[in-house]
């Protein structure tokens, strides 16, 4: 398996011009595109648009270039975007190309399973339903990508249905119960069922401490290398599961490490050195570093390095959005590169206040 | 003379126990604080009352201890606010006092020099007479500090009137032009003005080339080492002027540099170099670093590093709510101290895109 | 018993001059104030420090008047400010004086009873025994407004303290629980556990009916005259009791009645009409509307009038202020006045969807 | 001519579903669809994308119906969305279909003309060329509409360009001058350019007093029929001119009025009375208000019946979201029906501090 990786900038939530660029030099081939994973202008709260528009219109695109439907571009190709671009963060795509290769080397390199969960009802949002149809589509994920060892797994993406007004009305026509009635809310615990569920599928906790109840409230219980996130125009979970196999043959190797607050530049280093990069020797050379994903938090204890932080008590800006600002800006002081996908939310996804953070590097061999 | 400095925490604006606690113990004695710089957790913009409120605080603690009025406690003591919290800067004041000393060295040491303007009308606002008040504060203040070489002059913070609705109205009341009608759009001509101010004391611009024209518009002319805000509770411009003067004993240095953008680590690496501080050696211990005090700005080019910005653009969050997020997140980053004063807009201070940073370091020996 | 009311203009949240001229003129004499209710221009979450700024400007003023200490004024005036001026909303406050007037006569006429319940813990917060210290200050205050028919009640303001981040870290420190950890959601509790304990005292649900679990959950419990808020600066829940009372000799009456929704301008028709206001005589006499006090929500169901609502999915604006924004024009439209009380959230205020709204109408004999 | 209306409840921006409905049910014809004019749930700001997201759904939906290609409904199509719905404003679209019609009597009914201009070039927006662009499409959507006295005009929807960043990069690449170069601010000067533009067609203003230096400046220039929005998504400028015409036989009769603040209950009235629905004569039946357009905008002054209004001052939230709150509150109270299209942004529209509304009204017979 080969992976291929392009990222492209976006002038706004529609605009293609990057992708169809890059498919008019031939640099991709369409037919090989699995994934899409970036970031748009949005607010990133629950009436952000911007990412089913983004979604939309590179759907167009795909379908037009390849003369099948939009419904057969879902089927093929998985968008997982993350809406708010604060501070510098940069509104952009990564385009992820997948081709059977001419096989490897024994060296691991970077491999990428895809698979996606049932449409799961609003009354399922934030249960253990939710975790154990997460926990099935990362498993067979993994398959997908060839990984035997659950330590080469180093990023699991996963994106799902938050409650929406939409369908709370639907689960009160319906009178069945749905975990809260707030839009807003329900992302704690759309998002940690789906941690826990990538935890319980790579064996980082136990099911039998696992129940509907712990669900946003045991933040001990986490997985590692978990990165999810949820948005109101999704039905199913998509599962992106990126890794390190002996055999492919990608110019990449991925590599991950955990962040201790928002500000943990070393933190940012330690997992580029993972992947393979190694700072102290010099600055990346331009597109060494192929992508970066993490996820910004606010502090649990409201201190960050001992000071009083206000993210949580500001009724203006969401506490996420002042996360994002904050922890986009330090990788990129460290990287040079403000299109990182920086996404919010960290329940489940490691300890409390920590948060996950993946880097793909291009191998200098 | 010897410059003392204390940073205190503070868990609401009006949070005093912090520096009581130190008038208390007697580590600072009341008659000797000269000001007070710090920021509130406000949104820093024209309906932000935050700052005034610090500052009424304050004063009344201090008017209590020392049993003067309050508006004695004004005329002794500056108080600069600047507020906005955003991403992980924490609200925080830093205490600075001053004091004969007993005669310092030859290496040149922290000195503190602190003038005040007249009250300004609304039409003055923004115009060159505020440009020229500023600039006569500024001479006033760096004589008080003992300061010759202008090169030994490293942060200039002025902090002034904006014009508020009630402002406007009263200028429209006597018949007079404003610079503009828009209160938070006020704050361009502003700040600009006292930029210019500074700069012309310090002979960082020719007396020529200034007009009310040029206020907010001609950037290229601007001073290295100013640090301008302003405020609607404020009627004069305050004028607080730091370097490092040969027999002066404080035990801090300060020193300054230049952030070419808001993820300039390496920009903040050198402004502590220039105070004397080699982080390539270690960390820093702790309270070694004093303070630092940095200007946050959007990319004028709406680019940074290459890369689109958003914060331009964003009709939720201000920029330089943006901007101060991401900056006050890298400073924090290489400091491990999120209590920064870092502000928003740059107009005048510094090229384009380019913004001032200062460093207060105690020295080692 | 006669209650005198002056409403005045704020030009920020510490202006007092206002009240200063009326002081000044003898309109008012300082040592009958018993109340200030307003609106101050902040953003009315948690961050809000507009109110205590406010408090802290009228209490100088008042001490300095009267000569004694900011806790005497505490002890002696009750201040209830509502954050939050959206729409045409104006920064204002309703100043309540008391005397004892020379005997009124049958016709019941407006009367006023105040009482403050005890320092409540953290973990109180939004518990029964918030409930029940509210409803014991609710009987006190009735009794020194000598109303015997608890129908003649029309307005009970309580307010009182929320879960501040220091206040979590204050029960955190202790071990022992709060209510919620998260801020701005505390308000629900703690609004709710106010209005339950006003319908409690006044009878109007039954106690077995009470318990923990119910509150902010079962709505269907409430009163209909009570509004509560809830602020960070606040550790007491104070009661501002307002009914109509035969011997009292004001010259105002009071009425209430209950918005269907926040556009229902036949609600605020008719709780005029309750005060003995006929607006289809004709339009108000200046100042023939002394007060009005209302509250506004989000409907419960998503829908206003059929129509799909968006406040409650808005990330950028808070729904509540939305709703005060939307109540706020719709009274003005009918009274002509925009320096209402219009306060948000109303758990177990009115039944789901629906406000008390309370007006004070000056007696045309 | 004849002109049908039918207004759809939308559950987000790409939702097309009434439309759908009503396409499946036959009661619209696709190809007889002339114009969509509504309100989406976005910030109405310039990084607003809720709009181009609708018109992308809509033009989806009718390409796939028609069989013609998105570019062919661009031409067929006006689409006008105003972004956020404040308060109680509901996402919505009112379909417009224009039809031959079978010769109508003598009384005049509502008749619709559409026209466009051509692209315009960053440089041109704000400027008089976007003026005399606009004035000549007026004329011509005037002739089709066949109104031979401008006085039977009652409403002209203009929606033209802003200058987004990348159109001021794109001025910046060619060293051409924009009118601003603040996103935000550059509505000021589009939205104003389109009011003279619709004056000058109209005759409300003489050309010999218009120039580039009146445009958002001298506001005693307007007209009274004009409303005009900009979004990022546009290049060319869309005239929907509405007014009755002997002949026409729509089942619809158009008025107007003029909103003296967005308080003006009576000017509601009065708008819905000019279009011949007394309500005095007791409440709309169901439908009976097909639609009402109208501008919302804060008070020039800073006062809203003689007391202060903090929109203007307020960093938080745009002045524009505080005035559609407020206004569309105020109408629905009339109406009953937050399906209102009110949209921010009065310059050269109505005289300062007044602003433009327009009520269709089904005639009873």
């Amino acid at each position: 398996m080969k992976i291929g990786i392009h990222k492209i900038a976006m002038a706004a939530p529609d605009d293609v011009t990057g992708l169809q660029r890059l498919l008019s030099s031939g640099e991709i081939a369409a037919d090989k595109i699995v994934a899409l994973i970036g970031k748009t202008e949005g607010n990133g709260g629950a009436n952000d648009f911007t990412r089913g528009y983004a979604t939309l219109a590179f759907k167009l695109l795909l379908s037009s270039q390849l003369g099948v439907t939009l419904d057969e571009i879902a089927r093929r190709v998985a968008f997982v975007w993350s809406g708010g671009t604060e501070g510098v963060l940069s509104p952009h795509a990564t385009v992820f190309t997948r081709s059977d290769g001419q096989g490897g080397g024994t060296e691991p390199r970077l491999t990428l399973g895809i698979a996606e969960t049932r449409v799961l009802a609003p009354e399922e949002v934030g249960t253990m339903t939710h975790v154990r149809e997460t926990a099935s589509a990362v498993a067979r994920a993994r398959l997908q990508a060839g990984i035997s060892n659950s330590r080469d797994v180093h990023y699991v993406q996963v994106k799902g249905p938050l409650l929406t007004p939409a369908a709370i009305a639907d689960a009160d026509a319906r009178s069945v119960n749905v975990v809260t009635r707030d839009p807003n809310g329900s992302k704690v615990f759309a998002r940690g069922a789906m941690g826990l569920g990538v935890a319980l599928a790579l064996g980082e906790v136990n099911e039998a401490d696992l129940g509907d109840g712990v669900i946003g409230r045991r933040l001990d219980l986490y997985s590692s290398v978990a990165s999810t996130s949820c948005g109101g125009e999704l039905k199913t979970c998509e599962v992106l599961l990126f890794g390190n196999a002996p055999g492919a043959d990608s110019d990449f190797r991925i590599g991950h490490g955990v962040l201790k607050d928002v500000i943990d530049a070393e933190g940012v280093r330690l997992a580029l050195a993972s992947a393979g990069l190694d700072l102290t020797a010099g600055p990346p050379a331009p597109g060494e570093i192929a992508a970066v994903f993490a996820k910004a938090e606010a502090s649990p204890t409201g201190r960050v390095r001992g000071w009083r932080n206000t993210m949580l008590s500001d009724a203006d800006i969401n506490y996420e959005r002042h996360a994002r600002a904050a922890l986009g800006a330090v990788i990129a002081s460290v990287t040079g590169d403000p299109a990182i996908f920086v996404s919010g939310g960290t329940e489940h996804q490691c300890a409390p206040g920590e948060a996950p953070i993946a880097a793909i590097v291009r191998c200098r061999t």
